[in-house]
């Protein structure tokens, strides 16, 4: 491995920031269970109610609004289930849940769960092109039967190619109903404004280790007023929906990190789109036949994510070749990889298997430098070169 | 709050082994996701598999056995949902689900949901007046029908008035009938022996931050052949079983300190235990009708658990007034406190109401030292005499 690493892959996790290690750190050392009740446990307590608050404060919820849980994976599940769980309880007719096409796994797994043993009616809707749901089919789909729908999950911004989807149509077409809207916010919380009342919607997920937080904590941030059953049964925790002993340092390390990316977010955005941008243009430059997928760099577009195709490369073998160059990014979501499969992200916005297969996500964030652009302009000529070269092709665009 | 404070709350939550927070310290600063294929991604998988190899040779498991999860309650709650769902999925035959009166409500209360929301059968074994198990009324209960057991699950150790189970003879009437076995030892391991593959058991919980190690972190050790449904879906790490982004900084805390509590264990319940012994000597010396709750200090008790009742006291007074003197205990469970109710333990060994109202539970652990137990005993007699005086019970025992 090269030095310094060139690191774009802040989408699958971010380094922590100094101020939440250093939040972290200073509960490690500390003792007492937040649910004792003598001095320590007090003080413990008062750890996480106070980063309870800061998290609300900055968020734009309110403190009984936010359920800490291990992470986004959790809190995907625990408002898919809890709140479809408790939805059907009130009205057995509510069997529906409507999403999309690109949700993270964390999203799709349960669903395919709640369809395959619980009798949940998933529809997953479809997106444009660009990787944007298409509002009219979400429109289309609740007023064919709006009685039906338990809920609607839709994400803030696509984690593999950056798209953030219209929140604000979709809560407009859910409030007509009273239907409840989650939204998986993991990937836009820091990067993009991010206010939990002002959006409209009833949960939110977001997680510690994509905002410079800690790996192990996140949470579901969920109107007080909405019932969710509980995933994970026990001593009562959070509102009797998220049993288990609170984890002190991870939450005070959360809190610091959370309040910390959203008062940079609008400078980080400037900066890292800036950088997003001349990655774009310089590697096209280099590689011309190589292309943007997703929504065009701008509002519509996570700052830091650049998700390029390069017709006639595998993907796998491209993040290889980088990676021996000290460069490190993704083929799609790290929390799939292991078995390589064309993105479902793509072949929803209508590439084939080969333009799925042929694909990038490079990630930037907080740790990310000109030098990191200039590292990977210098290499993706090459690199190209011999994943064309593995795959028989002809080298073209050099 | 008075200076040094008396920790006496180590069945809560134990203070973190220095060796535990350097090792999760040296990974805080890190980066790289673990399903990741980079360099940085292989680097944390490391860490993982090293972690887990290491946590399954001083446990006696296989590394494959142990599947990372956020700690004790989602292991239990994985254990028992887990099993019981791919168990009838086998066979519908199996709906019964055998346990303990005095489980923790980590395991109490998914089997109550289990129960309620998912058609098992649960049955709570009755224990004797020293919170044992009955293993001949289990014995009654599998013979009854055994084929209609989905699984059993008996605790280690209580955690409350620290009674051993007898493990060895629920493992030989499970195997009889091929019922699997899971337990709850979250209080156990590092106190007393604690072998997986040589109890019999087929899962067992753990979970660090009673091992000195991390909160938010602990394990399911499930052998490798046993079907498990998972409880949270998404991107399949831990074989599939447990889907989320791996927690490296507090997997490898975890790791540090399951190897150092398990490798101290016995001249650690050497030394607590003639800390507890002489605790509680001197403690009905002080206060002539307080008495032991639980087995007899010996080798069928926690070394670390003096569990006393104080006939005419609350308490939760108790409790407070030792509190305000800087001593620091429990009258149960931290995970149920909030509203003060008996102790479902203590009414299971046959406690009255009133009994189980006026007992405290001190629980010893790595830093608890003679100067504490002297603190305890210098506090003791006129925190009782306050107590009794606050119920208008006359003083006695002085």
């Amino acid at each position: 491995m090269n030095d310094p690493l060139v690191y774009l892959d802040h989408a699958a996790t971010t380094p922590m920031l100094p101020v939440a290690v250093e939040a972290m750190t200073r509960q490690l050392t500390g003792v007492g269970n937040a649910s004792s009740l003598h001095a320590s446990g007090r003080g413990a307590r008062r750890v996480v109610e106070e980063s309870r608050e800061s998290i609300a404060d900055v968020i734009g919820a309110r403190p009984a609004d936010v359920v800490f849980t291990s992470g986004g994976t959790e809190s995907d599940n625990l408002a898919l289930k809890g709140i479809f769980w408790a939805r059907r309880d009130q009205d057995p007719r509510r069997t529906r849940i409507l999403s999309t096409s690109i949700e993270h796994h964390a999203v799709l797994d349960p669903l395919q769960w709640l369809g395959k043993y619980d009798r949940a009616d998933v529809e997953l809707l479809p997106v444009s092109a660009e990787g944007v749901l298409d509002v009219e089919a979400l429109r289309d789909s609740v007023t064919r039967d709006p009685a039906s729908v338990a809920l609607i999950s839709v994400m803030w911004a696509n984690n593999e190619v950056g798209s953030l989807q219209p929140l604000d149509e979709i809560v407009a077409i859910a409030a007509e109903h009273q239907i409840p809207v989650h939204t998986d916010a993991v990937q836009a919380l820091g990067q993009v404004p991010v206010d939990f009342a002002g959006s409209g919607v009833d949960a939110l997920t977001f997680t510690g280790h994509k905002v410079g937080g800690p790996y192990g904590v996140g949470a579901l941030v969920v109107r007080r007023d909405l019932s969710v059953s509980a995933l994970v049964h026990g001593g009562g925790q959070e509102r009797d929906i998220r049993s288990g002993t609170l984890d002190v340092p991870a939450i005070a390390g959360l809190a610091a990190a959370v309040g910390a990316s959203v008062k940079a977010q609008e400078e980080h955005a400037v900066r890292v789109a800036a950088l997003r941008d001349d990655l774009v243009r310089r590697v096209i430059e280099v590689v011309p036949d190589a292309h943007l997928h997703g929504a065009p760099m701008g509002p519509g577009r996570l700052p830091g994510n650049a998700h390029l195709g390069f017709p006639g490369c595998e993907g796998d073998s491209m993040l290889m070749l980088l990676d021996a160059r000290g460069i490190e990014c993704s083929t799609g979501s790290a929390c799939s990889a292991g078995v390589p499969q064309p993105s479902h992200v793509l072949l929803a916005m209508g590439c084939d298997d080969d333009q799925a297969r042929h694909s990038l996500r490079f990630s930037l964030g907080h740790t990310t430098t000109p030098a990191d652009i200039d590292a990977l302009v210098e290499a993706i000529g090459p690199v190209v070169e011999r994943a064309r070269a593995a795959r028989g092709h002809s080298v073209k665009g050099q």
